[in-house]
């Protein structure tokens, strides 16, 4: 039952309601699948047309000489349960409908979504849908999404897997991981879910060796007690971060207009999430700052923070977020680490924790102080704050970077807070090259910080 | 007093301690004054060089052959009390101190400061600093910063100042707005602020033709209540935005030892300033957020917030998120309305507030949406999400952008929610060029688009 892997490594695929005319979902779509370089059959399925994108196409997928594994679809919602049965005497595996139309719009979309599913059911067809953008697969090499790919960049193969019933969600989260380098190893948005859901895709991904870490997001879920019962088993392993739509009453009536959800109680919901080790969060950012720092970096042995900068301001901030949180403490350095410290650095240094190097400060003063900290005892989490835009800095950028690269050894956590422009950005850039996660403002920083070592916390009782 | 004028558009300036090696903070700072294009005469001081990047040096200020307005001082702190002598003897107007030593390293540091305070007042000088960046003052072109160009970006002449405690924190929200478009009028960083401080500067600000919105960074403020006053009184023309850092015990002690400064207690201190109409915001994100909204749109009328979109999913969470807010809400849509969005829209959109056009949407599908919306008087905010990365937007992404230019019409607030990679950055772009925001995620939007309206109902009951 859980073995989907013909969703995401399909040894042919047809696009039921290919379309010659570019802007048309059914083009797009099957565009989209030739260019990802998909490497086996596609096949067009349309009632006029002769040849779409130098493929050749078939009035139905009746016609298709050889076996179809998945079957994508792009016609409007009332052709669906016919199409179904099709598909079944095809012996199609799967079928992922894109269209919307069904369940959400109420009225006559139930009695098609339910039809839809039934004739599925009965030919052993898993559907993912409808009213979703569907599968991206990297190493599957190909995607059933209608954006295009000067508009969507992807991501590379990885090792976070995705689940979203909202497709819009997922692709912020996808052009982020493209964007930060980070790679996927299976992503389903799967919109009305009306057969493949969130306990399918978990009960998968639990066995999944690609998928490490799993990010969630969820408007309303049908087996609430299941899949917490799911979730607390593969969260020993692998993390799971949840985004949580619908908390309040207007949120749950939109989310029930979207995807025909219905939204359960709050603090229920978030107890019980808890208790099986769901990270959850209020937004995508925190959502991607903690994938960002769970794929860089060791989780943190501690919540002891020590940060080290040439510009204090955005640390007092930083100072207060880190008070403000339940998990993190700031660090008190040992005293000989102080002392070490002393014996290198001029004295208008400010040695305490934020150790403030002051805006004179060159590459090797961050080299020796960072060396110290992290031996320190007392320090679990390493946090430098980098004004890259001083000279004296600046012009050191090359040590600098030498430096992290030796400091960032995976024996604590290392997380910089950075901000500026262009040249800023670049280092940002060389420092994530070394795997070195920078974040800003720091309240991000501490944010996720603060979520990771509940997480950490939340494995080590389990242990006990 | 309060007339400070010669600190932005001096006739002249001397940089004392001028260095002719790169990376120096005394070779930086004037070079960046030659480089800004600053428009009068410039006298490097230096004990032993002939000549730097060009200019003539001279030995002691008291060398110089003509008047010297402004002083830029990079010597190490000890020699301070003398230097001010010398300036005192020239009948230079204002010194900004760049360099740190001075009370924030207690000790000695204390005396050191106070004497050349002291030394100041008796020869008529003001200062700026000591332990700060200095100023930023485009209109006349030059500022005091050892942030060589090439690291840091300038923000063009503008209507926005900005008064801060953390050099740092300045530097991060002057190259966000340049990076955003946005023009600064006045900028200074006065770190201990052993003299010029906010009370000078709100004085000079609240006269300045040129300032229509301050920005603040604080991080203890020495006379709290007629700040307060003073805040009152401007903040009825020109809307103030506070960032306060310290507000935790541990974070105000980080304060002290960054600036010497004592933060007091916080609940007393934002009691007094929500009395005085000051947007207090918790981080730096939201500050710049706010800027923009205030800057490039009007100030909503009211308080209900309407979405249209293409992708439902993050307007779902922006649901939750403004039903959370203290003084948002979502709009209902009249009946009129609903219904002549139905007269034209296919019936698999969703007709409710967020109005989901769906991914099948093309841009006069958001055209014609946004217009209705724009007539509803339910309606005072107007909140499209785009998904640019959807074929059907993408492929008419230049009609959207016609329509956007015309919805813009600033009877309205008009606030954009968009996120993906380099696509839709082009978009972001393209909306900022015709004066239209945009912010991701929702909930930063929503959290800014709060304390505006906060702000605005503060107006009208101090009207009333």
């Amino acid at each position: 039952m859980s073995d989907l892997d013909f969703f995401f490594k399909p040894k042919s695929i047809a696009v039921l309601g290919a379309s010659s005319k570019p802007g048309k979902i059914g083009y797009e779509v099957l565009k989209n699948i030739i260019d990802a370089g998909y490497e086996h059959e596609i096949y067009p399925i349309n009632i006029s047309a002769e040849e779409i994108l130098g493929k050749k196409t078939f009035k139905s997928i009746l016609d298709v000489p050889n076996n179809v594994d998945l079957a994508v679809y792009a016609l409007p919602a009332k052709y669906a349960p016919q199409t179904v049965l099709e598909c079944g005497k095809k012996q199609v595996k799967g079928i992922v409908i894109i269209s919307g139309g069904f369940k959400e719009l109420k009225g006559e979309g139930i009695e098609l979504e339910r039809r839809t599913l039934e004739n599925a059911r009965q030919n052993n067809i898993r559907i993912i849908g409808p009213n979703c953008v569907g599968i991206l697969s990297p190493k599957g090499k190909f995607d059933t999404f209608f954006q295009p790919r000067y508009a969507m960049m992807r991501p590379k193969p990885g090792n976070i897997s995705v689940l979203t019933q909202s497709g819009t969600f997922g692709l912020s989260i996808l052009e982020w991981l493209a964007e930060e380098d980070l790679g996927v190893a299976k992503f389903v948005s799967y919109g009305n879910k009306a057969d493949v859901d969130e306990i399918d895709m978990l009960k998968y991904l639990e066995n999944d060796p690609e998928t490490e870490i799993i990010a969630l997001y969820v408007e309303g879920l049908k087996y609430g007690r299941q899949f917490a019962e799911l979730a607390k088993k593969i969260s020993k392993t692998k993390p799971i971060i949840m985004l949580k739509a619908g908390r309040t009453a207007k949120g749950a009536r939109a989310a029930h207009s979207h995807t025909g959800s219905i939204a359960g109680n709050d603090d229920v919901f978030f107890g019980a999430m808890k208790q099986s080790g769901v990270i959850v969060v209020p937004e995508i950012d925190e959502m991607l700052d903690i994938i960002k720092l769970l794929v860089l970096q060791p989780r943190p042995k501690g919540n002891r923070v020590a940060m080290v900068t040439n510009g204090v301001g955005p640390c007092v901030i930083a100072v207060d977020e880190i008070e403000m949180t339940r998990y993190l403490s700031l660090a008190e350095l040992k005293e000989e680490s102080i002392d070490k410290l002393k014996s290198f650095l001029p004295d208008y240094c400010v040695f305490s924790n934020p150790l403030d190097l002051t805006g004179s400060a060159q590459a090797s003063w961050y080299g020796h102080s960072l060396e110290i900290i992290k031996a320190d005892e007392n320090v679990d989490i390493i946090m430098p704050f980098f004004v890259f835009q001083d000279a004296p800095l600046s012009e050191s950028i090359e040590e600098l970077h030498e430096i992290m690269k030796k400091i960032n050894d995976k024996e604590k956590t290392l997380v910089c807070i950075a901000t500026g422009g262009e040249f800023t950005e670049t280092q940002v850039k060389r420092l994530r090259e070394n795997q070195i996660p920078s974040v800003f403002p720091a309240k991000r920083a501490i944010e996720a910080l603060n979520k990771v070592i509940w997480y950490s916390m939340y494995l080590q009782k389990s242990e006990e």
